[in-house]
């Protein structure tokens, strides 16, 4: 991997305001690394690539999901903004060279969530809903939250991302759902009714 | 079907109290076939037995889940109240001689909803939700709007579910999210992102 010439790359494809979140949400997922004993490296670098294929105009992004081998399903049509992450994790892999599956996992499941996500998983998704520059109510409480319990941080995240899509009557994946019950599971112990 | 000797023993099992409320769901639904020009009879027994199997003991649920044959899933610990449309279609098929397919859907997915939903499945999961004995804020407008547009009312209606579980920290069956999804497909003629 080689970050200066792949963020020139990104960049051109993105833009420089996406890129410098980008860059918020990497620092934020080192920061949360080191906070939690995980590998910081590991963590940047899911975050630098997180939304390498955050590409707006959707004949372009049709385009790139042929082009890497993502097979177009009814589910994109609908939610076209979950497509990025699994491009991303594809280009991640197949452009820019990373091997590692955490790391893989950590870009294509940072929109969506889903059931068992690793703590990096958690991380990247945690640091791109609260990196510094969000702003929404609550979004200091979140923080602390963040740094106190993911499994607690992923299930508010998750159910406030669902209150909010279904206020602005937008689908609602599958998947998110799945990890929602999963975080609740984890929670409460397994004691639900 | 002799639904006055069914009474009796569906009474005997769930209760003087639920038998009221089954019998204003019965005749809620007949009232909204009507409206919609749809069979009144098969919307009133879909009504009638849709509740025959509301068994509150777990153990007798799961006694009864192994008598009709239906395997117990994860999903099923985790939100055991779902268990008795799919249960309950199964005893109006086995012990009460129900044939109609459309009516044994309408009672199986009367909780949950699903994609694909019948405007008879329609008809009972809303009778159930705003029979005339139900009481929550805005339940008046829920029954204006069921005689207005049953798709409508559907998707406010899961809306509406949904939340309520988030808050209670409840869990979510998928099939309710994929009911959701669709309704929303129906209601904004597929344009949404």
């Amino acid at each position: 991997m080689d970050i200066t010439r792949d963020k020139e790359e990104i960049q051109s494809r993105i833009g420089q305001k996406r890129m410098d979140h980008v860059l918020r949400v990497a620092d934020y997922a080192k920061d949360l690394a080191v906070h939690y004993g995980l590998d910081p490296e590991k963590a940047y670098l899911a975050g630098f690539y997180h939304d390498c294929m955050k590409i707006r105009d959707l004949d372009l992004l049709k385009k790139a999901a042929r082009d890497l081998g993502l097979e177009w399903t009814e589910e994109f049509d609908q939610a076209p903004q979950v497509v990025h992450g699994l491009l991303g994790a594809l280009a991640a892999e197949k452009m820019y060279g990373v091997r590692d599956r955490d790391i893989l996992n950590a870009i294509a499941y940072h929109t969506t969530g889903r059931a068992g996500m690793t703590d990096l998983e958690k991380i990247i998704y945690l640091a791109d809903y609260a990196e510094p520059m969000r702003d929404f109510d609550g979004v200091d409480q979140v923080r602390k939250e963040i740094k106190e319990d993911l499994d607690q941080a992923m299930y508010q995240a998750l159910n406030r991302t669902i209150q909010y899509l279904i206020e602005k009557n937008s689908y609602i994946t599958i998947k998110s759902l799945e990890a929602r019950n999963d975080f609740l599971k984890k929670v409460t112990h397994g004691k639900i009714y």
